[in-house]
């Protein structure tokens, strides 16, 4: 048992008063009421996919479920209550908030890295009227964000292709200190190969990234500011130290030798640059990666970036291409490998295929075959359409950090989670809206997705909860939820149940999936989405269906609800 | 010392892990070059002004006091790192990590809360080198969204005017847990009245504020789902309990007479919502505000929102309309006083407009003149832009509840800080750039802000530190940073230093104030800057300068660091 607390502990923050004041108040009006043994069902669920896209990843159930292994008021929390609500309040009802357990909520949900859709249930809570109400807030706070964040990332991956290296160093820009922990670790569950964030790296078992930052090379002026210049030599099988020599001579000479290579003039090149390189270069030999500047020589510039002249990024960023490229040919004769350079400047397509140029010369003329593959790492304020603008110019880049991008999801910074009830004490409930799109499916419902013959998802299917499952090779008749006219026979090969059982009777009833498992998940879920669904430009959306039944269910109630206008 | 211990304590997720790797990398190669007795300074400004404005809140600094407060590596911190630093970072920099303290930093800031522009150091950080780099990022992450939030709330808030009441509403679309309660606590900071979310009013002493969802009214079937039906009536010195009625009989007949009087069908009204209003006033008799939801019955839905007919939202905000106010009669009828009701869709001027007609008709006919002045609230999806087209439609709204776009920053997600290496070993240094935007300004520097006799502030002025300071009825230079020919001499009627210290020889060295002072603060520097800077549309920029020395001296350094460039 300890071992399971051990497991289900979280982010302090994340407990029952993270929540909005009405589903208190609320609360306490349903006790009033005699609503203690209500029971009622609530869906959650998104309306649209982000990022226009047709297609949303599911994360955050994990956190959920460690919200409900936690859930209890403290005494701490029933004495702020008391003073925040008002005095007449009874006090029997915060006897009964101090002794409200979630014993009795049976959560259902789809498997957290899935795949999911609008209007599908991605969770069906079940329960005590009053319980399953205070949920809502945190469940959403805990979805929202982690799915839009997973669905972002997992847009990057497919943007940049499997071959690419994908980090995230979005923590400074990050909406606060958590915002940054979610966003690594979400990132990392969507696609991402790591993160710089150090602490997320430590919590969730993500690999974590790094190089230096311009600082660092300001930091050196000259080459005198380097006060240690031996390096030891490892042996040619790269396995024994054999001695220590003059590191910064031989970075010198290499220097003199590639200008003439690469046709880089000598006093193009920054000595405090060669100096933070060299120092660099000595802490890390073997991880050696430089920051490589560019600095735009032919603009001249007026007031506003927009007036500046465009011209090629030409000097300063030789200077840190030929720095770089003769202290990793120096790291080479001293037996260790570097692993490239980063770009956070400049024109990123240009510039890759420029170093790239430079790293095959050099690979070339000295002998150095892996000097053509060194690592190339674009960093600056890269979007998903940069990476898809900079697949169409043949760049050389190996790896891309991402920052303000995908952890604010510019594009569109929140999903819209809404948590509807669907039913109560047995008696399905249907929200009625001006916006079919608003529009609630009543009920309780079984999920199912129906597959094709060559493995890919065709359709969503809802049904009233109870009704005979889909067969695999059995026509089902699958309907527009709103719309009379359309609906579809559909013969699945595959007939897969959507919603599991993650809670009940007070336990978690579900082994939580390791991170790589669910990195995996998302992976593989995606390979069974048509491509047309996934494109980033005019997707094709992905149809989520309801039953016959469920269709006439849901008709029938929504012409005894809605209002008969009276036009006078 | 335990007193500010506690006073000192924050979310632990604050901690020097919280940070980018490569500053801990950077940290072991500038260990391992030397320089473990460098000392640097950093400042801390921004660029540009968010949400297309002409000025930003600074918030988030007793954040970075606290942070500097709890500054410690733990041993489990070490041990991984030593897991993943490569394996031949050397064991003496790890006990040179574990004893490293913020002991020799000394920090100057802008005081919280302030009216700050780009390019000022909101903070000047200074002290040895390693340390100060190592504090980068979690500083970055502290102040980013905490400025930012507190802008988009200011923003609110001035669109808004005075006599509205504005309430944060974001926490289920927040960034994460954190990023709700750090909404919640600068939206207050910046202008807010309050906010839903209990545990940032447990946390940061914010009133919260809530009424009820719509799955309350949906909870509720008709009038036989109301066990009690007996609330107990106040004397008409609304003092002493005088006996029990029974409210819903009260009701009933209430809505009989008012469906005349409002010129509403009862047909239009709906049971089971009239029994969730009396059953949520029988909670809360003193509090009573109703949800009042719109059903556009005379749309024809097509399959998406954009193909409906628009016409007047009717009938279910009629039931909505004459159920709130049957129940907010027959609770003056008992010796209460409800509060009013909240729009959560449709046209929210209309609407408004019509219950205000509505509450004021009541108010005249039944002799009860407070109904008149009953609270609307409005909450769907409100923005800046929102807030002013319904000012220019004559709204009857008297508090708005705000939650996306406040808590995401819609408009623009991250405020871009940036951290920048000025002064190193008493060698001021210069970040050069193709966009001047990005050059920094080298050296220490002292800020001042110089109002004129109307007490606007006109200008903001950084010199090198230790130049003798503006004084006011004395002219002063000013000079564009960058632009030659644009310079004027100004004559303050006051001076204003903006940076003071806050942390030097390990200790907080100013009171930190209180969120009151910090809330009253912000307004009253809003109040310092002229009208024309704050406008929403095409704001006038307001400028900051730096004196002829500063300037100077930023020109010299510029020309010695940038290459010269040789076209061929």
């Amino acid at each position: 048992m300890e071992a399971t607390e051990v497991k289900m502990r979280q982010n302090e923050i994340i407990q029952p008063l993270l929540t909005d004041l009405y589903q208190l108040t609320m609360a306490y009006a349903y006790w009033k009421s005699g609503k203690v043994d209500d029971t009622a069902v609530f869906d959650l669920f998104f309306r649209k996919n982000p990022f226009s896209g047709e297609f949303t990843i599911f994360a955050g159930l994990e956190q959920c479920i460690k919200f409900l292994f936690n859930f209890r008021y403290s005494d701490s929390d029933i004495t702020y209550l008391k003073q925040i609500l008002p005095p007449y309040v009874e006090e029997e009802f915060f006897r009964y908030l101090k002794n409200l357990t979630v014993e009795d909520v049976t959560l259902f949900a789809i498997p957290e890295g899935s795949v999911v859709f609008p209007r599908v249930p991605l969770l069906r809570v079940e329960g005590p009227l009053i319980v399953v109400q205070l949920l809502e807030t945190t469940f959403l706070n805990l979805i929202n964000y982690s799915s839009l964040i997973a669905t972002n990332a997992a847009r990057f991956r497919m943007a940049a292709g499997k071959r690419i290296k994908l980090l995230e160093f979005g923590l400074r820009r990050a909406q606060g200190p958590d915002g940054g922990l979610s966003a690594s670790k979400y990132a990392y569950l969507g696609g991402f190969d790591g993160t710089s964030n150090v602490l997320a790296g430590k919590l969730f078992h993500i690999p974590v990234k790094g190089t230096h930052a311009h600082a660092y090379i300001s930091s050196f002026s000259t080459l005198a500011d380097l006060k240690t210049r031996d390096l030891a030599v490892y042996d040619q099988n790269g396995s024994d130290l054999i001695e220590s020599r003059d590191f910064v001579e031989t970075c010198i000479k290499r220097r003199d030798q590639l200008a003439t290579l690469l046709g880089i003039l000598l006093q193009e090149a920054n000595d405090g640059e060669l100096a933070a390189f060299i120092s660099y270069a000595m802490a890390f030999p073997d991880g050696f990666t430089a920051l490589v500047d560019t600095y735009e020589v032919l603009s001249w510039s007026g007031e506003t970036p927009s007036q500046r002249y465009i011209s090629e990024p030409r000097l300063h960023y030789r200077s840190g291409l030929l720095n770089f490229c003769a202290v990793a040919v120096a790291l080479s004769d001293f037996g260790y490998r570097p692993i490239g350079i980063r770009l956070d400047s400049g024109d990123l397509a240009y510039l890759s295929n420029r170093a790239r140029d430079a790293f095959r010369k050099i690979a070339e003329e000295l002998t150095i075959p892996w000097f053509a593959q060194l690592s190339i790492v674009a960093s600056n304020d890269i979007n998903e359409e940069t990476i898809l603008s900079l697949n169409d110019q043949h760049h050389q880049i190996d790896c891309f950090g991402i920052g303000t991008h995908l952890v604010t999801c510019q594009k569109q910074p929140a999903l819209g989670c809404v948590y509807k009830l669907v039913e109560i004490n047995k008696q399905p409930k249907i929200k009625l809206s001006e916006d079919l799109e608003k529009v609630t499916i009543p009920g309780r419902k079984d999920i199912y997705r129906l597959y094709g013959s060559d493995g890919h998802a065709l359709i969503d299917l809802m049904q009233k909860h109870g009704e005979p499952p889909p067969l695999a090779g059995n026509r089902v008749l699958c309907r527009h939820p709103f719309l009379e006219s359309k609906r579809a026979y559909v013969n699945p090969a595959r007939v897969e149940p959507l919603l599991h059982i993650y809670w009940q009777n007070g336990r978690c009833c579900q082994p939580l999936p390791s991170m790589e498992q669910l990195r995996h998940r998302v992976q593989h879920q995606l390979g069974t989405i048509r491509q047309d669904h996934k494109r980033n430009l005019n997707p094709t959306p992905y149809k989520v269906s309801v039953s016959d039944s469920l269709y006439s269910y849901l008709h029938k109630l929504w012409l005894q609800n809605a209002p008969i206008g009276e036009l006078s």
